[in-house]
């Protein structure tokens, strides 16, 4: 990775990034998430409303209510009454899985045939993990993924609840919960969070749940740096995750010999660092 | 695993639980960790070890020195300078892996074929998960596995450095890192804890650490539930694994069709709860 091309490294827009303040921890040091919103084709019902909803400063207020060990920090309204702004979308279930499209054989173009216990491919396209199979290609649950929480119906999730992974990829997840992003910088802030003592690791009192302060997208909020991420169609990235697979270094006396597709986080880091 | 029959349940003997005490949290609480060491024919040299480190009260002071997110929470002599109790062995690469033996068949009675990016074969054995490879067979590194830090030599690990997997399975480290246990209650209070600033998540400050107040064998310590895991060559083990990977309750619309072993977590209970 440290020595990848600069025209390896492909700019992330602010218009893609939110940027989610949390209330200073218990030593007043200020807690900011930023996560990358999912490109087109993928999500983007889901995508849209919450760009909406961050528009609507929609989460400024809410909380963090859920942590659970070795699987999700879950974020929106504890109260589940905050009314959601106008115009958001009712986004089907099908919208879980995208067709597959004529140019797919370039989509998994660094995929290395590697065995996968959930699908029949899987691979990298535009920097995002993907699996892939006979009715198409969808995002998979890899440590630091958000998507969106719902009740039991497929429909029912507009956005305004999210969670991210903070443990072992819960790959049954997949095509069942629509992925919208990643977290690109902060995680920690919400992986090291005490682990809620209800159900499902809800936090069981209002004092334990964690302030958001705000929620914008990153060309509206203050101070955000520039990121970029190695583009998954360079020989660089292919170097890297096969460096992945077989580690080099001294410490390693047996190469693995593979690597599963979240064992190879893609780079992303602040811009020129 | 609820509707298992009494007698799946397999007891955990108190000597082979490792009971570790870390002082208080800042509200004053209590943190205890439980550790169940590996059975033989497994890593029983550096488990050996870690029961003289035990008897010897050798962690008793020493302290949890780094968080890596997303990788391992580790412990230990801070100092690097704490004599070590006489009779130590030095365990070789070698041990990393068990040769196959006899009656290899009964070990993956479990295992379903589903394929795996870093081995041949996996399945699990009296309630371990384990892969198998044309040398032999080693444990694998899902969360919560308990392993021997080294430096860079693979024989210099004696088992007083020890970390703990608080992230998505890094599988690359098996047959690099001796596994010697698991943590069965308490992870809570080592994946939670502050991520450290420093190179691969150091704590920087001596502040920082998190206070060891002691490490007990099971049954010299005090106030020791008993605990259970669910016999993992019987029918209600294979119904879970089956469970786990085609999950039949009312959220889920698509059946993922598999899982890997890390996403197949051995039930372990207190006892009759």
């Amino acid at each position: 990775v440290a020595a990848a091309k600069a025209e390896d490294w492909v700019a992330i827009a602010p218009s893609d990034i939110l940027v989610m303040d949390l209330a200073p921890d218990s030593n007043g040091k200020s807690r900011r998430v930023i996560i990358q919103l999912m490109p087109a084709p993928f999500s983007q019902g889901w995508v849209s409303n919450i760009r909406k909803l961050a528009a609507a400063h929609w989460w400024d207020g809410t909380s963090i209510n859920r942590v659970q060990d070795n699987y999700v920090v879950q974020w929106g309204d504890a109260t589940e009454k905050k009314a959601l702004p106008n115009g958001l979308a009712v986004v089907e279930a099908k919208e879980y899985v995208t067709p597959n499209w004529p140019h797919k054989n370039r989509i998994f173009a660094r995929a290395d045939g590697r065995p996968d216990a959930y699908a029949g491919a899987h691979g990298f396209y535009v920097g995002w993990p993907l699996a892939q199979g006979r009715e198409g290609l969808w995002p998979v649950h890899c440590y630091g993924m958000v998507g969106v929480g719902r009740n039991l119906s497929p429909d029912t999730g507009t956005g305004s609840e999210l969670y991210t992974v903070i443990g072992h990829a819960p790959r049954h997840l997949d095509r069942n919960i629509a992925l919208v992003g990643r977290v690109i910088e902060g995680i920690e802030h919400m992986s090291s969070l005490p682990r809620g003592t209800g159900a499902l690791g809800f936090y069981e009192k209002e004092e334990e749940r964690v302030p958001i302060l705000s929620v914008r997208i990153g060309n509206e909020a203050k101070d955000v740096p520039a990121f970029e991420y190695l583009a998954t169609d360079s020989d660089s990235f292919a170097a890297y995750a096969d460096a992945r697979a077989n580690r080099r270094d001294a410490f390693f006396n047996v190469p693995a010999g593979g690597a599963d597709i979240c064992n190879i986080p893609v780079p992303i880091r602040r811009k020129g660092t």
